[in-house]
């Protein structure tokens, strides 16, 4: 804005907002008003929220999960198959699969894919301590669930390589036409890699 | 989510990330868990910054707009043409008219507009007050910057008959073709009202 309309600090909530992913500088003004006029139902109850949420949070140093408890929540939940291990690239990923809600198992978080580009190599992702709960025992079976990317497939390959010489099943997850989706609007690769792997009906 | 996955903490703030307008329930999970990744750069600060406008924010007595100072920044601006009072619904549009920058002008924000079917009369709106300011004397002109819809074009017949017997100039904004608008998406009644108010080139 050319001139101050409004204090300092509502300026700074704003700037503020508008770092937030799905939120621009637009809406983010949209945003700051509507806290503002819900002020004792949004903005404070939001401002506790995130003061806590950071004094709180934390990495769970099993797995990558962030939870407030560390080990956590899924780590040390005694109902998961925690001998079935889905590896995913994020943790926006575990989420996604538990809403899908189709395995009961544990998870391992690595926090981004190989890029040698980007200079991301194994040892900046969390792939030393999968090795390393693999190699303790107990794990029937790795379910690479990464990206069907380069950086993605590279990386599960450099996984399966770790994993090698351990008593361990490694799985991926499955090619195919997405639920719902209209071959029309569906790659070549897709395509090709859900006829090869047709099944009966 | 089916069974929890992370602290109720987390899940809290994810709820209420979800109630900001431009967030829904899938891009407030994306929006945490950016958030709790740029823990330090964003989720304390923007906590912190939640917490100060909920302490400070204040509607002005005077105008209607959101501030943390009574009377606001705007009103209290000597630089002003304090005279010249533009009349907006909501603080958002304030805003959005500053951002043009083309007036130098005081504000005064409605809060709404009339709408006898939801049952919002003159007395649930900030139209009193202002009858009031112009009643002071000092104003020469009121701008009715409302919205272009029944209901805006109703509160701006309201206000002009509450200020019938002041002194004062009362306008409205023009309607026309919108800067950049193409004319084939515009409406009738658009382009009739360009059409009369056309202008010699």
């Amino acid at each position: 804005m050319a001139k101050r309309v409004t204090g300092p600090e509502i300026e700074k909530l704003i700037q503020l907002l508008a770092k937030v992913p799905g939120l621009g500088p637009r809406s983010a003004r949209r945003a700051a008003l509507h806290l503002i006029k819900k002020k004792e139902q949004l903005l404070g109850p939001l401002g506790l929220a995130m003061g806590e949420a950071y004094d709180k949070v934390k990495v769970c140093s099993r797995c990558g999960n962030v939870d407030t408890v560390d080990p956590c929540t899924v780590c040390t939940d005694t109902r998961r198959d925690q001998s079935m291990i889905i590896v995913v690239e994020d943790v926006s990923d575990l989420w996604a699969l538990e809403r899908a809600g189709a395995m009961n198992a544990a998870y391992h978080v690595l926090g981004g894919t190989l890029s040698p580009l980007d200079g991301i190599g194994p040892d900046d992702l969390n792939i030393r301590p999968l090795i390393e709960r693999v190699s303790e025992g107990g794990v029937r079976e790795i379910i690479l669930a990464v990206n069907a990317t380069v950086e993605g497939q590279t990386t599960a390959h450099y996984i399966t390589d770790q994993l090698a010489g351990l008593d361990v099943k490694i799985t991926r997850l499955a090619h195919g036409v997405p639920v719902g989706g209209e071959l029309d609007y569906l790659d070549e690769g897709t395509l090709t890699a859900a006829l090869r792997a047709r099944t009966a009906i």
